[in-house]
C-alpha cells in the first residue's frame, strides 16, 4: 500500500516528466510557474491511494490524478485574480507577476491541459470519470461564486457557509478519491462511499484551515496568522462568534469589522480575544470531529479489508491534527 | 442531407432544451445571456453536416456539437475581457454588463459545461473526440496569445498573422467538422481530410471577415465598418499595405496608425484609400480563393459520393461570398 508520502512521490515524479508546452511562451511560462510553486498535492495523492485500495497497479490513475491537480491549480490561479491576491504559497501570483490577461488566458489553457490528462483515463472508465470530474469542477465554480457573494452580504448563515466550502473545497477532494476508486474498478457503492469520505474529510480540512488562520503558529503554518481576521472573511469562526456574542462584546466585534483604519496586530489580537470569549475554537474542533467521524463511517462501509484502510484513517488524523 | 440552415435549426432547437444551471444565479445568468445572444452557429452546424456525410442518423453528434458551440462562446466571453470590448453582436459583453470577475468565473463554468456536452459522445468515439477537442481548444488559446502579442509588436509578418488566425479561428472549425465525421464513423483518412477542409475554410472565412471590416456594407455587415482600421489591428490588409506602399503613401499610412486624436470617419476613409492604392482588396480575395481551393481539394478526397458533398461546396461559396 502506498501511503500519502509515497503517493505524493509518484505524483511529483510524474509532474517532472510532463510537457506542458513551449510556444507561445507568454501562454506556457505562467502555467509552468504556477505548477512549479508546489503545494500539498493532496488531491492527486488521494486519487492514487483510493485506486490502491482496490488494486496494486495504480499506473492508470496517475494521468487523471495529474489532471485533477492541474485543475486545482487552475482554480487557484483564477481565484487569485478575482480575490486580487498578490501572494500564493509565498510567491507572487501569476496575475501579480505578469498581468490579469495573462492569468486569464494561461488559466484557460491550464484547464484544457487538465482535461487532456483526465482524457488519458482507460476508456472503460472514461465516461464515469468525466462525469465525476466535470460535475465537481462545476461545483467548484459554484462555490467560488457563493464565496464572492458572501463578501457583499452583511450576514452569512452557518449552513450557507458550510455549503460554500463543501462546493469550493470538499467536492474536489471527494471527486479525486472517487476517480481513483473508479479507475481501481471499485463497485459503484464503494466509489460513492469514498466520495463521501473525501467530501467530509474536505469539510474537516477546510475548517481546520479556518482555525489555523487564527490560532495557528505562523512559523509552522507557513503564512501570517490572522489574514481572515484582517479581511473580515466570514469564516466558521467569525459567523459563530457573531451568533454567540451579545452586549458590549458584540458591539466591539462589529466595531472591528467596520473599522477602516487599524493596526493589524491590534485587530488580530482583539478579534481572537472575542473568538475565545465565544469559545469558537472549541466549537470548530467539535465540528471537525463530527465531519471526521462521518468520513470514517463512509470509509468503514467500503468493501475492502480493514488493514488496507489504515493508511487513510491515519491520514485523516494527521490532516486534522496538522498545524500547517 | 441536412443543409446549413437545417443543421442550424437542429442546433437551435437543442439549445432551447438544454439546462445550463440555475443557482447561484450570479454564475449561471451570464452564461444563459452569452448563449442567448446568438451568432452564426457555424461550428456546430458544420459538425452535424460532417456527420451527415457518413450517416443519416446525426443524433449522436448533437450534444458534442453543442459542446463545441458553448466552448466557442466561452472563448468570446474571455477574449472580450482581454480585449476590453464593450459590445458583442450588438449587445453589451458579459464583463461590461456585469463585471470582470463575473465574466472570468462564468466563462470558466461555461468551459466545464462545454466539456459536459462533449462527454456525451458515444463511448466508442469518445477518446478520439476528446483528443481533437482538447487539442484545438488549446490551439485557440495559443492563437489568442499570439493575437495579444501582435498588439505590442511594431511589425507582424504575414505568415505569423496567418498562423495566428489558423490557431485562433480555423482549427476550431476544422475540429468541429472532424468531430462530426468521427461520430459519423468516418475513416481516419476521411476525418483528417475534413479537418483540413475546415481549417482552410476557416482561414478563408477569417480573411473574408478582415475584408468585410473595411470594405463591407455596414447595414448588411451588422456592425460598424472600419473597427480594425481605428484600432490599427494588424490584419491581412494592413500588413500587406505596409509591405506594398512606399514613399509618401507609406508616410501617410504610418501617420494615421500613430495618430492619437483623429476623426474616426476621416481615418477610415484615408486608410481605405491607402488599402486601395496597395490593391489589398484584390490580394485578399485571391488569398481567399486559394484557401477555398485547398479546402475543396481535401473535400474532393473524402470517400463519399459527390452528391453528398454538394451542400458543403455550396456552403463554401456562400461563406466566402457573404457580405455579413
Amino acid at each position: 500500500m502506498y501511503d500519502i508520502n509515497e503517493s505524493k512521490e509518484i505524483i511529483n515524479k510524474a509532474f517532472i516528466a510532463i510537457n506542458i508546452g513551449r510556444e507561445p511562451s507568454g501562454l506556457y511560462e505562467p502555467i509552468a510557474y504556477a505548477l512549479s510553486v508546489g503545494g500539498k498535492r493532496l488531491r492527486p495523492a488521494l486519487a492514487i491511494m483510493a485506486c490502491n485500495l482496490f488494486t496494486d497497479k495504480v499506473e492508470n490513475a496517475i494521468n487523471p490524478a495529474l489532471g485533477i491537480e492541474i485543475f486545482h491549480n487552475f482554480t487557484l490561479l483564477h481565484d487569485d485574480i478575482m480575490d486580487n491576491a498578490p501572494i500564493r504559497r509565498g510567491n507572487p501570483t501569476v496575475h501579480a507577476k505578469w498581468n490579469n490577461n495573462t492569468a486569464i488566458l494561461s488559466g484557460d489553457a491550464m484547464m484544457i491541459k487538465a482535461n487532456q490528462f483526465i482524457a488519458k483515463t482507460p476508456v472503460e472508465f472514461l465516461p464515469a470519470v468525466l462525469d465525476v470530474f466535470n460535475q465537481v469542477a462545476l461545483q467548484v465554480c459554484e462555490g467560488q461564486q457563493y464565496d464572492m457573494n458572501f463578501e457583499k452580504q452583511q450576514i452569512v448563515f452557518e449552513e450557507d457557509y458550510l455549503e460554500m466550502i463543501r462546493l469550493k473545497t470538499a467536492v474536489l477532494i471527494g471527486g479525486a478519491i472517487k476517480i481513483g476508486a473508479i479507475i481501481g474498478n471499485a463497485s459503484k457503492a464503494d466509489a460513492d462511499h469514498l466520495y463521501h469520505f473525501g467530501e467530509n474529510l474536505g469539510l474537516a480540512f477546510q475548517l481546520q484551515d479556518d482555525l489555523l488562520d487564527s490560532f495557528g503558529d505562523s512559523k509552522v503554518f507557513g503564512k501570517a496568522i490572522g489574514g481572515d481576521i484582517i479581511a473580515n472573511k466570514k469564516t466558521f469562526l467569525l459567523i459563530n462568534t457573531l451568533n454567540t456574542l451579545s452586549g458590549n462584546d458584540l458591539v466591539e466585534l462589529k466595531k472591528w469589522t467596520k473599522a477602516e483604519e487599524f493596526d493589524n496586530n491590534e485587530k488580530i489580537e482583539a478579534v481572537k480575544n472575542l473568538f475565545s470569549k465565544a469559545n469558537v475554537e472549541h466549537l470548530t474542533k467539535e465540528r471537525i470531529s463530527k465531519y471526521l467521524s462521518k468520513a470514517l463511517e463512509h470509509l468503514e462501509k467500503v468493501s475492502v479489508k480493514d488493514d488496507k484502510k489504515e493508511i487513510l484513517i491515519e491520514l485523516c488524523q494527521s490532516l486534522t491534527n496538522r498545524s500547517k
